[in-house]
């Protein structure tokens, strides 16, 4: 395939099946004659009303469909939202896997958890080199994110080359390796691309990103300024370079380090192992170790920086966590910003940080990991695309990014936001949305993937609003005469021991409805069942506003 | 009394029920010798985990067992977090409420509602005026807030004078009436004060809250600029002086102003009738009336800037609004900032309002109606307080105001960082904190006033996240044998349909359960439900990893 000389011999599909019109789950198939790759494979976390659910997958319906089709998976970077649901996915559709060195590292970590290591393929590639995969060449290129290793993607297809940033930010003076390669993004853009797939994260926030290094500074300064306490920084346990920055501070003024947090002892022996982390020569104690030393010369590093109400941090602010206690004195420091949602929690854990006698720092020791409004201008500049197709981002994060190429002289036309499931067909001679796949969110709850549905969710809603009334009784077979109860008994409905007047009153309704129905001849259990839910549930509507489920249940002899 | 000179025969209480640690339900009592005068009256909204909870409502157990000495409320303004309570609190405690005049016709909306109006006394009162109430005297002083007619309080004790602010800040332009008495916050400073119980709501925001007439520019450069598009604008109902100046655009403009949303419309009608709104002739019409006049000369005032999932926007959003539909073209203003724990929502309906193709813009169309440090450092400057009690906020506040006062030299010793139920006696001489009142937060869900308590809320939280398994059977009286069941039904658990086997394996860890306890001569009714209760959440444990509530039921023939 030479590139653009290559005369189209027809529409390359662009199928997003997640992460358009939503923060994560992102996983975007490529499609061209008898080939199909994909682009990420990730999970979402569940929405407030997603009761008792764990995480969400994709629906990959379209992909077991075509399965012959499909050639592999290219992950832009190793954050859950792009390689969460691989465990899941690749359960079903078992092709390699390609990625850079430490992304494979923490997909494998990962496959290994789910016992699929021996099951699925994995290569890892590096930046600069092209993968062929069915009609389709994909190459690797260097960008700079809020973990290391993250690449950008230039597919080249009989189509036209399409360029997909993945997650990015421009990060001039990163703390690892390079800075994003934007030569090469010039240079595939002189070459003719045919549609740019950016990400929309941060489109609405103006300016640029600041360089992850900024980070290290404000840290240096906190550790310069308390000197005299102990150091506990949260952060994200996947940002592999703010936690060498901190261990660089530990480092320079003399303290040891201890790690909390399964994620983070993780990402830690996984980074240093292959080679991301430098960790200076005993600098790592065990936290049980750390009372051999001076409170002044240690750090802590955690989880929990979202206030997730199971990671270390939190168990050190409510008191439960069994080797660490939050003492006065010590200083807290948040390296890291609320995701969206996570607010309240967050200030929770501060405020029981603060009322355990701890200084807490949560403001500006982080940057963010994507690319803000000037530098998603210098990438469209760069590759400056036939087609814009924002991507990675809520709805309202797509339209900004939409805004943007706009701004930048792109026709409306030239520019698609797409929702998932959009079957766009692209070539130099249009764009269109053609179809539709079928989309949606698998929830995984437990051991189960999606035996949990709308109607369960449905269930749990109204469970969890107003409680349940469960009524039985036993009805003698053939005269349909009552043997036994009926009988109320509830559950999150009212604290019955101090509601005796109510749950006796709605006995007499229950006794009523039986009577009338004794009178009336109503034998039939459907039927019985529904007029004991109609005047229970008027009863207890009347008495207390509430609507709890109401659950009648016959039993015969 | 003659203030300062007065010579002091005991200590001051001041015993707040609410309100610290914690954003809303703001009550305090204050007590000398036989007298109790308690300052606001407010709820708070439900936390995360209060399941099914409507609102949450101080404990006034401490005001019950002194109800002799209790002699009024005093009600700073009228926002639910300081006056939401009166409903449920005047019934149980039925003093006379002192309030400005605004405040007082919100008040008497609500005891409306709840038909209070002929039980409870009110008092208009005006700034300036002092209201003497057993051995108290309080002076009402002019502030500004979000809300017209706030005032904070001058409360002279034979103990000394307390300075409570309310909510306030500091506006040199208000849109209604006047600034701030600073003055008199200084008259009264000179005298001497006690103590100076300061609003930290916005203790960690540096510089000063600015003009809600700042809005009122930007409000005019959206309506100067989007002359062509219908405009709709939310905001807080409770904010009269954004009302007014929406109002006064749209007449600018030559806009018609329909209003939606209750909390609207009544707050609307309250403020207009007692002159704290100047409505243009015949600029207000019915939302019905909106299709005689072209888009570009309409304008919509509704609630729901918070997301909240009843409210008029959400459901205009949703396309569930009768009257109002979102078309392309429409000018969607949110004239509000999230408060902490609704970014979500909001942000869900900023999507879906763009999803129908409007123009939404949701940033700097707000000011704060709170106090920010150089504010704060203002009423220290003038009150001069000799002890200092942060109050009006979470824990994190409460510090960052303590902050404040050490930064302008008070003494640690002079700052008293409370919790609610602690007790402070206090005068010239010291304050300490001498014992605890009964705290807590008593749920309202429905009609009903507490009758959810811990119990139900665990219930609920547990039904929530993985469901119930209810287990019903009918044994013969005497012999113990099963006549009817063990029958598994099952609510929010797995979709029954797609779980056949599962739920078929349930079945027989069910019967092996009872053929196990009829082996055994289990015939305690205890006994038997919990070898139920293990063996079957053993099993749907290992099978799902979920831990749904088990109910066994049994019936006696």
């Amino acid at each position: 395939m030479k590139k653009q000389e290559q005369v189209n011999t027809g529409k390359l599909k662009i199928i997003p099946l997640g992460g358009l019109g939503q923060i994560g789950m992102n996983i975007t198939a490529f499609e061209y004659d008898d080939s199909i790759i994909v682009v990420d494979c990730g999970l979402s976390f569940p929405e407030d009303d997603m009761l008792g659910i764990d995480l969400v997958i994709p629906d990959i319906t379209y992909l077991k469909d075509n399965i012959d089709k499909v050639k592999g998976f290219f992950i832009t970077h190793g954050h859950e939202d792009h390689i969460g649901a691989i465990p899941y996915v690749l359960r079903e559709i078992n092709v390699p896997i390609y990625a850079t060195k430490l992304t494979i590292g923490i997909i494998e970590h990962k496959l290994e958890e789910h016992d699929l290591l021996n099951k699925v393929k994995r290569k890892v590639v590096k930046y600069g080199q092209h993968i062929n995969l069915g009609c389709f060449r994909v190459e690797f290129i260097k960008t700079n994110h809020s973990i290391q290793d993250a690449a950008a993607l230039a597919i080249y297809s009989p189509a036209g080359i399409v360029v997909h940033t993945g997650d990015f930010k421009v990060d001039y003076t990163p703390v690892f390796g390079d800075a994003i390669d934007l030569a090469r993004f010039g240079e595939i853009g002189k070459k003719g691309v045919l549609a740019l797939l950016c990400d929309s994260t941060n489109a609405e926030r103006p300016g640029f990103t600041m360089s992850e290094k900024t980070v290290g500074k404000t840290l240096e300064n906190i550790f310069a300024e308390h000197s005299n306490s102990r150091i506990i920084v949260a952060t994200f346990a996947s940002n592999v370079d703010r936690v060498q920055q901190i261990i660089n501070c530990a480092d320079k003024y003399g303290r040891k380090v201890a790690i909390e947090g399964r994620s983070m002892v993780n990402i830690i022996s996984i980074a240093s192992e292959l080679g991301y982390l430098s960790l200076p020569d005993n600098i790592l104690i065990e936290t049980d170790n750390l009372r051999n030393y001076p409170d002044e010369k240690t750090v802590i590093i955690t989880t929990g920086s979202q206030g997730e109400t199971m990671a270390a941090l939190s168990r050190m602010a409510s008191g439960a966590h069994r080797k660490v206690s939050i003492k006065p004195g010590d200083t807290i420091v948040f390296s890291s910003s609320p995701i969206p949602g996570n607010e309240k929690s967050v200030t929770g854990i501060i405020n029981e940080l603060m009322q355990r006698g701890a200084d807490v720092i949560s403001q500006d020791v982080h940057v963010s990991g994507h690319a803000c409004r000037e530098d998603i201008k210098l990438i469209y500049s760069l590759v400056n695309p036939k087609y814009s197709v924002p991507v990675h981002g809520e709805y309202k994060h797509l339209v900004a990014q939409a805004k943007i190429a706009e701004e930048l002289g792109w026709d409306k036309d030239h520019i698609k936001i797409l929702s998932a499931g959009d079957i766009l067909a692209i070539d130099e001679n249009g764009a269109d949305v053609i179809g539709q796949a079928p989309v949606g969110n698998i929830m995984v709850d437990g051991l189960g993937v999606g035996d949990v549905g709308n109607i369960v969710i449905r269930d749990r809603q109204k469970l969890a609003e107003d409680g349940i009334i469960i009524v039985v009784m036993t009805l003698e077979s053939g005269s349909g005469q009552v043997l036994a109860g009926p009988d109320i008994v509830s559950r999150g409905f009212v604290y019955v021991r101090n509601s005796e007047s109510l749950m006796d009153e709605a006995q007499s309704v229950l006794n009523s409805t039986m009577e009338y129905c004794m009178d009336h001849n109503i034998t039939d259990w459907g039927k019985i069942k529904n007029e004991i839910k109609d005047s229970l549930g008027d009863f207890v509507w009347k008495e207390t506003k509430r609507r709890p489920m109401i659950m009648p249940i016959i039993m015969e002899v």
